[in-house]
């Protein structure tokens, strides 16, 4: 199998992300890219933007699954551009494409991922130092199933290696 | 226009749902009919069926949103069912679906339908005593944007009134 | 089993819809509406909204599965209104959502929608006079599979009659 | 921008591919991979894994799209695999994920596509010798609207060559 390992880095777009949480995404991108991994990302705004900033300096490949139906709505750092044409809908593309998941602050959005994720029993590392959908959830379960533990961990060099750790598995 | 009201209830599937759901569920599902408003649902087991079998004795029409891509697996008190072929994200469908959202209990399939109602700012009400999501983030917001609060209500009877106040507005 | 027949009809929408597709999708949809059956449409214009219309004049429920995200884009005859927010993807959940489809006339939309019924087995009957898709295809086979052959038919009422004898084998 | 040229190549899958397919898909996945494009897949058997195999071989990346939900039912040429769990309805994801489209046979999911890729209006190259929707579309519009023409060409090596033309345009 030529299949690469696929880690999707979740959290706010451009409305809610302080400069704190694009360099964690920046550095979180980064790591994701070093472990030659694919990074997986909305490639919109805001954490999105960061984090494939930092996987295109780092020589990554970056996937960018979007909800417009044009590739030319995604940011500038996206290798390959999926265009769903879905709107939020595509926030369970970006889940189901993910071999694993890193949570770094995030909204409602986010949490739809998340849940998106948890369904289907993917790895999930929440950045606890993040804040709001990242810290609240951080080493929990989404309800009663107990499918995956939401793992806090406290830097994105552990968050990457929690998820390889996990897809190893 | 011609066009009914919509309204979602969601909840427990039969893996978590109590007789006490059920019974909420059902009532729900009556108050849904009584008032004229179509009601729109997951079309499977648990809160889902209760809240059809109500609905349906109470003379109200019952659309069903279902993962499968066949009809068959609908529940049945579904008068007609929209097989999406989407596996969970078909969550989103019923999610916009809805001019209003009802919740009793439910756990992160639940939750993900929230996350989308609440992305599209539809009112949503919680039913206090029926735990889990719905008494988790009854009287929130889902995230620093207050797109809309999720309203916590004493009774299947309330949850309706105040939905079909806001769908009003 | 409550769930009713669901009958979707396909064909131009307002851009090459003229007077004469518009009566028979009038026709076509009061049809299905007489014989007790719900009629599943795209929900905007052209055969769409004339056959909705026909649909209404005769009492009948009528869903409308739309592009958009918000359901006041649906035509004004649509009793229920399902807003997937998928674009032109929505073709195939209109297509899951018959128990069996009928053409008039139509273009590239509604080619999409024959070939996702056709890979779900649904009948398909093409009214022949109509033109365009319905008449270039009626009577064939999509392709070397054979699944179900588009059946041409002279009339609306002769297409509703074929429609409901396949759906009750 | 580092996005990339997409290029998605479809056509029969394992039902009715022949070795003269397959040869054609791995000579034409072939010529996407030393474009330095990407290949968008379906990700499956037939013409999709041929092409895979052929862009695999030249160095290429390849991305394949799935019906199912779990990347591990796609095949074993993919290095980013993208699992819709949305059934054949994910045939819209290709088409929209593609800069350009090149056609090798085909049946009734690749006549989906064709139609999704031509109500976008990307430009769709078939290569005429082989057969069923490709030689049966080559040279035509799909409809009165005149979105695009589907271009018959004779090789692999022409296909590329024309739609890398348009996509520079």
């Amino acid at each position: 199998m030529t299949k690469r390992n696929q880690i999707l880095i979740i959290g706010h777009d451009e409305a809610g992300c302080t400069t704190e949480h694009e360099k964690m995404a920046y550095e979180t991108g980064s790591e994701v890219a070093k472990s030659g991994s694919v990074l997986i990302s909305g490639g919109l705004g805001g954490v999105m933007k960061a984090a494939c900033h930092g996987a295109h300096d780092s020589g990554g490949i970056i996937v960018g699954i979007i909800p417009q139906n044009d590739s030319t709505a995604a940011n500038e750092y996206c290798d390959i551009v999926i265009p769903t044409g879905m709107g939020h809908t595509r926030d369970f593309l970006t889940a189901l494409s993910a071999d694993g998941v890193i949570i770094i602050g995030g909204g409602s959005g986010t949490l739809t991922e998340v849940c998106a994720a948890y369904m289907h029993k993917k790895p999930i590392a929440a950045i606890k130092n993040s804040g709001d959908v990242a810290s609240k959830y951080a080493d929990q379960y989404l309800d009663h199933r107990k499918n995956v533990k939401i793992v806090g961990v406290s830097s994105p060099k552990e968050a990457v290696k929690y998820i390889l750790e996990q897809i190893a598995k």
